[in-house]
């Protein structure tokens, strides 16, 4: 019989959604000690790491699973996470702070409250171009929502092979600097590994001309002195920022009052507790009839 | 020689456009009693109109020519307007300030201002229902964009017959109670005419549960005082208005400090003059040619 311990700030949610519909085959344990699956977020569950002996496999609550693969951690269970439902959240995120800049919606707002009719000139984002770091399917399916909304669409990863339908051309990581210059949104949805570390710094952000920058990946990607100078050298002309190297950002951070930096608490995607369950429930049913599981992490690539 | 004059607030930018590349066969006129063609923003040539007894043709400058439509104004004249490039900049106000909504960017906005991490719940806006009424190339470009985004479109308009690629379904105007049940969002693109003045009123509103509604279309599809009573009563969960029967909006009005209610200063869709220009060019090559004219419009219908 199977042991699962669940490891997370969902786990009133995960444990009401197991009593209604168990898993066969699988038993809910609160002893670390006999757990051999655990359901987790990552951040939870990697100062414990030491205190399930039995541990087999984690199924990671989130899809940036960066807190398991750092080196000095234990790396001799299987580590799955979750893709596929965040595509759409991230979309939104992007499109729609992209659009809420372009049109002004905060200076509308704010004449609101002083009942003042003013309208102010515009341009739509139809023919923009917007850079996508990363072409899994993050990436792609935000490429496929910005060209429906009229954007020109770059992908940047490690072999140019991308989904073809989303993007209308795809570079190679050594030519990011090309795909930069041509940049009017640039996007990162960049994994934490090694080779993302400070990718855009004030050399790379230095091919950016007044580009608006998201970053909805990890928050090691970006450079944090080197994108205040960037902001200030008119590389880049605003950023939005959902992520950072520390979380919750520290109090006394300058992103906070930065007039070109919008800072929100790391909620452009979400993990839904349906759907975290809805694949731990297909993964827990490869792993009873010994199939290989989905969405397994390589430890040494760091996704 | 037809003999064309310009009255329109950008008439510094379309006399420029015309001295570059000039019509041939129509020549510029600053004399009102000359002119044959007028290239004219309604509500400015709308006051002035018995000045133009040569007058034969108007290109609208603007989509909506409801200011040339009363009843008490002159109908001796062809009236052409301005379509197709309104879809686009439609849209992304509707679906950023939809977004903007849905995933709390000004709650995140107000907590920046403190230094204040706080992430608060949301839901993805795939899967809900927009009903858009009026399906011409408005209508129809929201629904696709829409669609693109994971809504589930429903139109509305007076023969049921519309685009099938961009809704799920249409409803005649007479069953616009059944489709405004299901709206999650809900979007007037109507044209200001007899049969649209106060469609939207404390009775048809009443048909909606937390609806968000937009009016980009003209300001007489809504009986303010029944908005104002439909949001108290939970029928209307936000409304963000774009036009109002009175354009700017009254000092006094209680629009402007609602707290359900955004008010945008007319900004939704702008005509921009390059756009006008070309199918003012096209248009004019038409009627050189004694062709019959595009986007024509039908004095009795209104649009």
């Amino acid at each position: 019989m199977h042991k699962l311990m669940i490891v997370s700030r969902q786990q009133q949610a995960y444990e009401a959604m197991l009593a209604e519909q168990p898993l066969p085959g699988i038993t809910l344990t609160q002893q670390p000690d006999e757990a051999t699956i655990l359901l987790a977020d990552p951040p939870k569950v990697a100062p414990q790491l030491k205190q399930f002996p039995a541990l087999e496999w984690i199924q990671s609550t989130f899809a940036g699973i960066d807190a398991l693969t750092q080196p000095n951690l234990r790396q001799d269970y299987l580590l799955t996470n979750i893709r596929g439902c965040f595509g759409q959240l991230i979309s939104e995120y992007v499109l729609g702070l992209t659009i809420a800049h372009q049109r002004h919606f905060t200076t509308y707002q704010t004449q609101q409250h002083t009942n003042h009719w003013q309208p102010h000139p515009y341009h739509t984002v139809a023919g923009k171009t917007m850079v996508i770091l990363g072409t899994g399917s993050i990436g792609s399916h935000l490429a496929r929502s910005a060209k429906a909304l009229g954007f020109h669409t770059i992908g940047v990863n490690r072999s140019s092979q991308a989904e073809e339908q989303a993007f209308d051309a795809v570079f190679p990581l050594a030519k990011l600097h090309d795909a930069l210059t041509q940049a009017d949104v640039l996007v990162s949805t960049l994994p934490a590994t090694a080779s993302t570390d400070n990718l855009l710094n004030v050399d790379s952000l230095g091919y950016c001309r007044q580009a608006l920058l998201f970053n909805v990946g990890r928050g090691n990607a970006i450079c944090e002195q080197g994108l205040l100078k960037a902001i200030e050298a008119g590389a880049i002309g605003h950023a939005f920022l959902d992520v950072f190297k520390q979380e919750p950002l520290p109090n006394n951070h300058p992103f906070w009052l930065h007039p070109k930096i919008t800072v929100t608490p790391h909620v452009a995607a979400e993990s839904f507790p349906h759907q975290v369950m809805a694949i731990f429930r297909n993964n827990a049913q490869l792993w009873l009839t010994q199939q290989p599981l989905r969405y397994t992490i390589d430890f040494q690539r760091g996704y």
